[in-house]
């Protein structure tokens, strides 16, 4: 019988989440009822709302219970089928969870496509949640016109840095805020933004002024805080902001307050969205077919931080809040 | 030569405007030039955006200097007329200022409809600017469907009066937020709101979970702060806030922060949007056919708090913001 590693939940963080805040659980895999798919996990995904998911209130999602194996997203393939729909040897994705090998009805799985121009990790850095997010949030939400001007916080990270490349696709101006100077020059000569922020040595008000000299029509946020509300002071009349995540508030004990200056939406008639990639999930397969051709064509670069084993995921999720990982953070748990 | 009293802006208010902010003065009335027409003021609107366009830095319109005669919507009829769209006698509304004359280029008039069968004073309480606002506000920005469930903070208001009973019209189930008793069982019992908060006396939040026991779908936004904070708490998936207004932040000298848990309109993909009354111009007059015909068969309930005499606007103002009007606050300037 086999051995699943697992990674339970063990505590609710105090601030950010820390290792003893998971506990390592090796149990058999148990044996397949009908209906359920056996699937081995190959890369399981890193998220900033992993965090939100260990907190004792629900979210979008149910809360966790302490005890539980760790929700995440992840790509597995299937070991053993007791569900007409899938068959030894597919490539599936899901919530299996931060463990080797998940049991799963059949619905809970998403078949992925093979032999795609891709490698497997860009289900998770081009496609997959991730895709969803910036396509949508960008497309769908903000309604772009070309020659607007669109900021993105968080523009080096895993979902940001598809939006600013899909935002000169469709003709805007782009301005993303990154962590580091070598993510502001990643973002700039790499990915084509038009002007890049070190939100942590420049003063961003100032640069956002400097970089925007037209004002914000778009601002995709992934951040939420003091950004937010600096660029509440600079939007234009009927801009829109995509709320896509707000890092700065999921780790702490007492939310910050939000912006002075919410008002600016009534000013300037302003549209604040929030939305959540799984509500796309039914237009998901045209975006990816759209994603795909402007990857292949160069337009949509990404990169991937790909860590080693299971057993580091706890401590490899701190990189996303200290802005130390390098692309999206994966772990790959087993074998392609 | 007839004289035009005025009330000048004098001063830059540091918290609520007081009578010393604003300079009575006396002028004759010019005389007129070609494209130009003489109003008579009658009726003198107060609003809490007034407060807004004191301050020394451009809002929705441009900031106002210091001297300058003090802004404001107005009604009255035409003295004298030098421009071929208008002729003595002729009802009109405009940004007339306080004042009791005023000479206006011919396209900055609208004119409004003679022997309607509701009163002069309804130009404010149920149309104009206020009717704009509560009917777009709603139906426009909030999309409701029937029923679903509608917060309106400052529901004893101008507006909030009238989107309460618009939304009972159109099958919501209201609850509105006031600042007395008596407010509270004047929107419940002559206006039809199905529950009343006194947000002075009462615990905000909690009344809300009572009264909301199905969450929020819709939210009316006339103050912002606290009482935001605590509807975010309640709100439903693909919630929609109208922000229409946020007294609470008008008079600051420093902005209150924001929400603390705006993070909710992402968990929720709700949506806050901003709107002015000035963008629904072109579609005022079918919403001003419905409202009257409501107003008819008696579901659209108003009240006005006239007071007498350009003289009593400036500590007339002072009303709207410690809440003591009963009804749309307006200044009787001269006779209809």
């Amino acid at each position: 019988m086999r051995t699943n590693q697992q990674w339970l939940i063990a505590a609710r963080p105090d601030g950010r989440a820390k290792e003893s805040d998971f506990k390592w659980n090796e149990t058999p895999v148990p044996p397949l009822s009908d209906g359920q798919v056996l699937v081995r996990s190959v890369y399981l995904s890193l998220d900033p709302t992993n965090r939100i998911w260990m907190n004792e209130a629900d979210s979008y999602l149910p809360a966790l219970k302490l005890g539980e194996v760790m929700r995440g997203i992840a790509i597995g393939v299937v070991e053993e089928s007791k569900h007409a729909d899938f068959a030894a040897g597919d490539l599936v994705q899901g919530l299996f969870g931060w463990q080797s090998f998940a049991v799963q009805p059949g619905p809970a799985l998403t078949k992925l496509p093979k032999g795609l121009p891709v490698p497997g990790t860009a289900f998770f850095g081009l496609l997959g949640h991730i895709g969803l997010t910036a396509y949508f949030g960008l497309l769908d939400i903000c309604q772009p016109k070309p020659g607007e001007t669109l900021v993105v916080s968080t523009a080096a990270g895993a979902v940001g840095s598809l939006v600013g490349q899909i935002g000169k696709i469709k003709g805007l101006r782009t301005v993303g805020l990154a962590g580091s100077d070598e993510k502001c020059r990643w973002i700039r000569d790499e990915l084509g933004y038009d002007a890049a922020i070190n939100y942590k040595t420049e003063n961003v008000r100032a640069a956002l002024q400097r970089h925007c000299p037209e004002g914000i029509d778009i601002y995709f946020d992934n951040v939420g805080g003091e950004i937010l509300e600096a660029v509440l002071d600079l939007i234009n009349l009927r801009a829109r902001i995509s709320a896509c995540g707000m890092i700065t508030q999921y780790n702490a004990a007492n939310p910050m307050p939000g912006p002075r200056n919410l008002v600016n939406l009534i000013v300037k008639r302003a549209r604040m969205e929030g939305f959540l990639c799984l509500d796309y999930s039914d237009r998901a397969e045209p975006a990816f077919q759209e994603m795909i051709g402007w990857a292949i064509q160069g337009k949509l670069k990404y990169r991937v931080d790909v860590v080693q084993g299971l057993e580091n995921a706890p401590r490899a999720l701190g990189k996303l809040f200290d802005g130390s990982n390098a692309g999206k953070l994966i772990v790959q748990v087993g074998p392609e």
